[in-house]
């Protein structure tokens, strides 16, 4: 029976000492995130991430845009952003609706704000990096918060086994990288894998990121792998008064037999995700030329 | 038996499609090639370089800087190099002496001259490209040949298990991610990986850049597997004149024997890598916003 990793109270504590740091600054730390079009799921995140800032005694301004604006309109708010001393980090909340190039956007953002890490410059960093020294580079969340999760077991990353499931620029391929600095073997699978329950039963550390429900069942975990749960799946549900519920990418009730350690969904990547964002908006009020 | 791959014809091939191209030209693609200290090896790899740079009619300079040159006068040696029209792409051969830090020598060089790919930017764009296009980045020489070997097996990538021994900046992690766009499931091992032969022996595709040699042997290799051979290590011998002969990190003589397809060395890799620095210098020519 594997151990439940709490997300939400490590998530918590992180935030209670970026709070109290706050307080003892001489300026507010501030975060504009772009939100174009009304998808609800992506509304409900930059709402947990609006309340979180406030939290911790942040400046926050969304900036909700239409979901038809141009590509070259966005860039220039982005631009407008870049410029804004108020604004330590600056965030466009993906997706994006289809006529707008993402990659594009995200290169947009100046690298120094850039507190999702998503710039490809940011993300080139996380690359080359030396072992073990990822502090000068910007840290997508997600990425960050699994690296948080797994070391809150006290289980050493080094030598192990961590197959990645899902190749996302902003989560499985930066995750694989940070892993593979602190010395474990990496794999990342996803869609075009051959017989990937094989694969996933080679892994001592999991990370399902592929946004299939309930995807990883306990015949693809070897007992005693770590299992860390990023998907965030809606499950419609008329019993439930929002109409669906949440599940991740795992079988949760069956995995937790086999799994040495497990994230839970709700309550496990989620609250360090938003965590980890607070953080990198912090270590960029400290140190402006932080890359 | 396998089918022994052949760099030295492919490379000749596109060699020769390059100096045709140029001949065509307006203008004369510029290479300067910047070696610190005079390592013997590092010698020959620039001479190589030269060589090739004067087939196809390229200009080409070596800057042969003393081995106690301080950081910051190399970075400045850089800058005025960025600013020279006559050269299209700039390169700095790899290994610096240990007072210097290569990453931030690696970072100054203009990322639109940098024919190596070699700058965190390039390798950031390499992570976020979409899939199947490659083209929009300058990719590290290696990477690139080690995937046009691949590709002239006429053996789909696609799905593919791609195991890469070694996990350095410049070779393991760009080509892992190349084979990830092209849809194969990767996996990066290294010193700290347990039980490596295991890992081996799931490949379908096995890359050993790792730099010792004769490492891979046939009881880490499956029947069938495509095997790409990446290094060149100096194996003392007194019957060769030179005092030494190369060899790579994978037991040929034996392995051929199970591989499907095999790279020698030398004439795999090594003349393919050459030819990859002439493509990226005609690249940036072509398109001198190609980043």
């Amino acid at each position: 029976m594997a151990q439940i990793i709490d997300g939400r109270l490590l998530a918590q504590k992180i935030e209670e000492q970026i709070r109290q740091e706050v307080g003892k600054m001489g300026i507010k730390p501030g975060l504009a995130i772009i939100l174009v079009g009304n998808d609800p799921a992506s509304q409900i995140y930059v709402d947990s991430k609006e309340r979180a800032c406030h939290r911790v005694g942040f400046y926050f301004e969304e900036i909700l845009l239409p979901r038809e604006i141009g590509q070259e309109k966005l860039i220039e708010i982005i631009k407008l952003l870049n410029e804004n001393p108020n604004f330590h980090g600056i965030l466009v909340q993906l997706p994006l609706p289809g006529h707008i190039d993402e990659i594009r956007v995200l290169s947009a953002i100046n690298p120094k704000k850039d507190v999702d890490g998503f710039h490809f410059s940011n993300l080139g960093r996380i690359l080359v990096t030396k072992r073990n020294t990822p502090d000068d580079a910007l840290i997508p969340a997600t990425a960050k918060a699994i690296l948080l999760l797994l070391e809150s077991t006290g289980v050493p990353i080094e030598g192990k086994k961590a197959v990645v499931l899902g190749r996302s620029n902003i989560v499985g391929k930066p995750v694989a990288l940070l892993l593979l600095q602190k010395n474990a073997t990496i794999e990342i699978c996803h869609s075009k894998t051959q017989n990937i329950a094989a694969e996933c039963l080679s892994a001592d550390i999991l990370i399902a990121a592929i946004g299939k429900p309930l995807f990883v069942t306990k015949e693809m975990v070897k007992e005693g792998t770590i299992v860390i749960d990023v998907g965030i799946n809606r499950i419609e549900d008329k019993f439930d008064p929002r109409g669906y519920h949440i599940v991740g990418d795992v079988d949760f009730e069956n995995v937790k037999n086999k799994a040495s350690f497990i994230t839970p969904v709700p309550g496990g990547v989620g609250p360090m995700t938003i965590v980890m964002l607070l953080e990198n908006t912090l270590r960029i009020v400290k140190n402006p030329d932080i890359v």
